[in-house]
């Protein structure tokens, strides 16, 4: 947590990481221990005084998750629309766990409005065209003229677990990375939840002050989900890697908004799924 | 898929995978290719008329889905309240992703009650100890006098990664499997969402006849967060294992209500996080 995202209740490494009793078994028998437990909360996000959405997430980089959350979602064109975003100052115990977001004076961030929208995030239709065609009415097609080379991208992994410290001493948490297509890291993020994870980084880097993602390389320590390939094409990320396999969705999505989709970023080869051209 | 699961309009295997073009990058250069991908559709379930949820996942296996969530979840108290649960037959194309519940004839099964109950299922309070305290009101405390040597722990993820049919041509599914405490598979149930996964498993016991999974042993693919060890408290699971890690939630729920929860269950040892007298 940086300076600008105090959580005065909490302590940072408290709050992520706690120790627990373990017995450890194995051929020499069984043997009790502590370990390093990864930290699951509950954040009630809150709107114009009202209860948006209650999230399970690691602790920190609320503030980045809220953001990231309204806009991926598409409830805030851009951080613009927001007055206020902190955690609650009168919820006691409780306030570590709550982010309260105020629209910027004159604009209205609608409830009724958001409600429907997250409803339906999971699934705008019936059936993964219409989730498609939802996105493709969102956002204009993705032309970003990047590229990146498999050096670049076979080197992308080992860059995210350098930069995650709760990992190394848990290993349980979803990680995402932000690069340039040089391979510079501009942002890691982790959560137990991979969609958190991923609202972490696009609300880091648009609360740094970016209109959006485009010209970055996105990589997950994961798996590919139609949701979170949803959300980096929102904040228009032209390349998205992953270190395990996409799904069905994901890939159609990709290849129908223009998102260079790679998975099975291990060891020295990778598959890519839609749009190729952007891999040198 | 069963004879008493059918879904006229899909063929299983083309409705779980599907094939698409992958472009393999390695040192010798690029190569077009096909690939088998998993399928992630949207399931909405509809209760009573209304429709209460809609979740990704992948085909099949919907019914054991729909009756393992209204369980897990609460909304049902047993399969005893529930007279039909079938694909909606009116809703062309998207008829497969579509399952309608009846009440058993003279039981309602409240919609305004759901709703509130999967609002609050990821989060009953606003802290990790609330959320045990509301499973703690909702189950007693499980005492099962089930045992399980850790060599049947140890075996347990070869025992699903055997019986896991999709994962072999895809490599991205989480795998839930259902066992005795002497090792015999008795189902494993694979989905692009962990929770699905586990609701398929609940479902699919409950539906052939158990009114519980007591005395049985439930083992993850993946990581246990707080949402899936509820799930399996709440089918009174005493002993619940993962290949990789647990999240603190999740330690202090099982050490609260009685299950066992082994972690890192990889290689020739195990972490037990909490009951480890069911560890033999």
């Amino acid at each position: 947590m940086g300076a600008e995202d105090p959580l005065p209740l909490w302590d940072p490494r408290a709050a992520r990481v706690v120790e627990r009793d373990v017995q450890r078994r194995g051929p020499a028998g069984a043997a009790f221990d502590k370990d390093q437990i990864v930290v699951e909360e509950p954040l009630e996000l809150r709107v114009g005084g009202e209860s948006l959405v209650v999230t399970m997430r690691t602790p920190g980089d609320d503030l980045d998750l809220a953001a990231g959350f309204l806009y991926s979602e598409g409830i805030v064109e851009s951080m613009d629309d927001v007055g206020g975003i902190d955690h609650a100052d009168d919820a006691g115990t409780n306030r570590g766990n709550i982010v309260v977001v105020t629209p910027r004076p004159g604009h209205e961030l609608s409830i009724a409005h958001a409600r429907r929208v997250i409803r339906a995030s999971a699934a705008c239709g019936l059936c993964g065209v219409e989730n498609i065609a939802a996105v493709r009415r969102r956002i204009s097609p993705i032309a970003d003229d990047a590229r990146v080379s498999l050096a670049v991208v076979l080197a992308l992994p080992a860059a995210i677990r350098a930069a995650q410290p709760i990992f190394d001493v848990t290993g349980a948490l979803h990680a995402v990375g932000l690069f340039r297509p040089d391979g510079t890291l501009l942002v890691v993020k982790e959560d137990v939840g991979r969609h958190n994870a991923v609202d972490k980084v696009i609300g880091h880097w648009l609360r740094t002050g970016a209109r959006s993602l485009a010209g970055t390389v996105m990589m997950f320590s994961g798996r590919a989900g139609f949701e979170i390939v949803q959300k980096a094409a929102v904040a228009r990320v032209p390349v998205v890697c992953a270190v395990s396999a996409p799904s069905s969705l994901a890939v159609d999505l990709a290849r129908a908004i223009g998102v260079t989709l790679v998975g099975f970023v291990r060891g020295s080869s990778v598959n890519v799924y839609s749009h190729p051209e952007r891999i040198t």
